[in-house]
């Protein structure tokens, strides 16, 4: 008897990424379509099956032995029946995912926040290391967050938990966030985020080399202030510090409630790697309390783009022990 | 057959309160002896039981209908083996409370956190109204927090999760706290922090209501701040909005990361009813997503004391259904 694989999904405004992945996490194949956005998402779907019909009609697979499909996708989704309420980037409201994929592809699915599966992909066979207490920050162009508590993805009242990102960082006059809300952390510590704060303060320092590299190619980005910042130029200095000292301290906050044993940080701005971590450890122990501060201790993330489809795997095999 | 039955204990500085509670969560019983803090509180497991042992004989309970013993304990504790680091306001260091209670007493002893047990409680048979997903905060001398998530306590790593009071408020120039650090929002939001800011804002107030009172007796408190708020005092007022704001954004930072369903204040600050959760509903709705927000009742907890021992019997039923 041949043991059976899982299908990992992780669907993005771009892409959609696809793994046939074992009971070990391990991924056995993986491929990609691109997301069709076109009429409000409606293709979607049907892309997805077909790409799957495809995969088992020419790689050698037998529907037999996919034990069904997980998929990490982005908005609000009521995780219990699959139902996507809203997914701006996909143009999805209100849409029935689990049951339009099940009646297409004829396999159990299984739904949840990219987020939270990007978090469990970590904890699987990334640098979670499997601890069952975990929080997996994603500081990319927004800011993702899913938490592990007791081995299993903490959803909330209502599938929100973990909106990281939404942290009020700055309660007088911060930047307005795409949430509605103002000085959230994600208008501070994303990608975005930080080339905005280091755009923001070019004027006052014209002698700093991101204002050279502002002059160069028009913008200045995350991964140039880290750059400059390695190098010794001030203003960069200062930019990491203020992010820092923000990240760190919502982090803290967040671990003296949570009480992590193992804080995961994913996504583009972490390949600043100490750049980014050493002084981000030094808020945390500032903030943390002691033994919230010694029970902790700090990873990047390891799998890269292949989190999602391994958590979203994964997924599968937690419903299946239930 | 009689039905089994639990004891419920809540081990308090100066009092060390005790009930039988019945499989539903009803007090049959209750009945409390004086913490013997001398002698680093090596007498009090023994007082516990001698209490049990004289309760089972005189009050017509047997042992064999005694399932077990749950005890909502201070201080830092081991949950999965009953073992207390530390609980400063009892003396004990490295104590094994729930080996040496067994041996005392034949029966089994099952300990967590007080605010856990308090937590517990409430949603079991007070205002937590049975939700899954829940925040108890009980705002006394200090701030203690226990979060329930998918039914369950949520622990953390060390079991040090739920330390709502160590949430860092104030970044610069906070007020010490008792854990070390400074700008806690125990510092500000507790009773004993509401006490603090309304008299130290006093020489600048002297016409205030809050400085007459202050005058008569020499002190201001918690409850003084919200009386003389609600009859107009414009310091008091201050002050009551300076508390709401911080300890509103706390409660919202931390939902947008547990999404919960129900939020419970407890204490005796929340004596103070309206006059507290209004400005704090109102701040809360202000930082939490808006999804969080629709998603989340606020309640006074309204088991008072009894909150403790319920919740330690919870325990116990808890332990036996898994």
């Amino acid at each position: 008897m041949t043991e059976t694989v899982s299908i990992g999904i992780d669907l993005g405004g771009t892409t959609i990424k696809m793994a046939i992945v074992d009971q070990q996490g391990n991924i056995v194949d993986k491929w990609e379509i691109p997301t069709d956005t076109s009429n409000n998402g409606r293709n979607i779907s049907q892309n997805i099956a077909d790409s799957i019909k495809e995969k088992t009609e020419n790689g050698g697979w037998k529907l037999k032995d996919i034990d069904g499909i997980g998929i990490g996708a982005p908005g609000f989704i009521n995780m219990e029946n699959g139902f996507i309420f809203h997914a701006v980037n996909l143009g999805w409201k209100n849409y029935p995912l689990k049951d339009d994929l099940e009646r297409k592809t004829g396999l159990k699915v299984v739904v949840d926040n990219d987020a939270n599966t990007a978090a469990l992909g970590e904890m699987w066979k990334g640098a979670g290391k499997q601890a069952s207490d975990l929080i997996c920050i994603t500081l990319g162009t927004g800011i993702g967050g899913g938490i592990i508590s007791n081995g299993t993805i903490l959803h909330g009242a209502n599938g929100m938990a973990g909106e990281i990102g939404h942290i009020t960082s700055i309660v007088e006059s911060g930047a307005p966030c795409n949430c509605g809300k103002t000085g959230c952390l994600e208008t501070i510590a994303s990608a975005t985020g930080i080339s905005r704060i280091a755009t923001e303060g070019l004027e006052e320092n014209l002698s700093s080399m991101l204002y050279k590299k502002w002059i160069e190619k028009g913008r200045v980005t995350a991964e140039d202030v880290f750059t400059c910042a390695a190098e010794g130029d001030d203003w960069a200095n200062e930019v990491v510090k203020t992010i820092t000292h923000h990240l760190g301290l919502a982090i803290a906050n967040m671990a003296n409630v949570i009480n992590p044993s193992r804080i995961v940080i994913g996504g583009g701005v972490s390949k600043a790697g100490d750049h980014l971590m050493a002084p981000l450890k030094k808020v945390f122990g500032k903030y943390a309390l002691p033994r919230v501060h010694v029970g902790a201790d700090f990873a990047i993330a390891s799998l890269g783009n292949d989190a999602g489809v391994i958590g979203s795997a994964r997924l599968l095999t937690l419903r299946n022990s239930n």
